[in-house]
């Protein structure tokens, strides 16, 4: 999927709402557990229930991951299941050496055909360029995350009084362009957002951390959106385990649909 | 497997030796492509031909990854062939936010056994801590990598003159213990091995890099051996791939043999 198709996705649906499916079997609604594959049941209701509000999906890879060959097998039914006009992001925060980021780019964009990956940008250029070599995927580099600790390194200043997340974007920013490169910039450092911008001010931003973790929707806009919007803004638990029970799919959509309704009126307000 | 039986078992086998298991179907010799798991089939006899020679597996889970649901049976089957005896290693460079990386350890040490899983740093503390909480398992934490672009953002130097990778050192080794952590450092920054010492001088440091990369053995012994050894020295394709053909497990076997030669005169050069 390429730039222009996601702009026109944000117009047409009227939101920049990214799902995140953090699907973990121990919190899904146990009248699900009875299900051939209780993982893709309720992703797929979570899809139905949700997909003319949102422009992504996002399965959050260590989930499936730990559940071994029944969770990928999940992935990959949930992953065909998504609307191919959505952008798919495989939330997996890979990273290596050059031959071994290769099959991981590999791994995600032929193997399971997503759109995106997030990248753990630690070790430099070449752990990252293999996932620039596909027409139309995108790689997402890790720049400032939403968790409490991403103060830790992230925010390390050099000598020139730079933090070791803007020496990340600036160094990376023209690895790629802008076509095939993403941040992510938590919600919750939403005030950040507007450095970030200053550095790069065209590229999209995955911004995670609304809801549960804190950050907030309007601050996120009010500081990252540009004139094509350019934000992606990722909600997982605050969506998908909204409700439990048998109306859970309708409360997901509910949240899904209140998130919506603010960023239609947030794009609005910016003439988009 | 707990650091007492690691040291005991390099005594043992007098070899710090850890194989790397990148095994590439693309790569491997063609008489296997008629095995009903030819990765697998190629493991075995690296294995079976090797395990008298080295302490740790490690098998680098990109390549396994990028073959879906074939290449995690293929990775499965390999890891309960490994004796128990030898730490198993999942290269996998993972980390997330805390919820996320919980879900990381339980696929890497509960799912799948592994002893040991390398860790991307970035998003600090609460991303690593997770797979700290299982007994006799180990977090191998990126600290200077062996690949051309770890100078991107590892070198970084702080105001006070600190380069990233001390900086994560210094910040992280106190989240665990020489019983739970060990650090990566590439032997293709050998001299900088002496720095990590005067930080971590007790730690396990896994090392990758010789060979194929450009390291050498005996600087990474002269730099970064400790009393207890302390180092798990990474061969991967100079070792797997060193022959082709029929005789390829035999050819792979002699590489491992020369690497334990020498390895042998390193420890008993220090007395161990």
């Amino acid at each position: 999927m390429n730039r222009e198709q996601i702009i026109s996705q944000i117009k047409l649906k009227r939101s920049f709402l990214c799902i995140g499916l953090d699907t973990d079997i121990n919190k899904i609604p146990k009248h699900l557990l009875s299900a051939e594959d209780p993982v893709f049941e309720f992703n797929k209701q979570i899809i139905d229930a949700t997909n003319d509000l949102c422009v992504a999906y996002k399965p959050n890879i260590a989930f499936y991951e730990s559940m071994g060959l029944s969770g990928w097998n999940s992935l990959q039914k949930t992953l065909d299941y998504i609307p191919k006009d959505i952008l798919t992001i495989a939330d997996a925060k890979r990273g290596d050496i050059g031959n071994t980021s290769k099959m991981y780019a590999r791994a995600f964009f032929e193997n399971m055909n997503f759109d995106s990956v997030t990248i753990a940008p630690y070790m430099g250029l070449d752990s990252v360029s293999p996932f620039l070599e596909f027409k139309n995927k995108w790689a997402i580099l890790l720049a400032l995350t939403s968790n409490k600790s991403s103060s830790d390194f992230q925010k390390i200043e050099a000598k020139n009084g730079e933090k070791l997340f803007e020496k990340v974007i600036k160094t990376s920013k023209n690895w790629g362009s802008e076509k095939n490169m993403m941040y992510v910039i938590g919600a919750t450092r939403s005030k950040q957002l507007s450095e970030v911008r200053k550095i790069i001010p065209h590229h999209f931003l995955l911004v995670p951390g609304i809801g549960i973790q804190g950050g907030n929707l309007e601050d996120v806009a009010k500081y990252g959106m540009n004139k094509d919007c350019g934000l992606l803004v990722n909600s997982s638990r605050g969506v998908i385990y909204s409700g439990d029970g048998f109306n859970f799919a309708e409360a997901s959509r509910k949240a899904a649909k209140q998130l919506q309704n603010k960023m239609d009126i947030l794009l609005s307000e910016r003439g988009i």
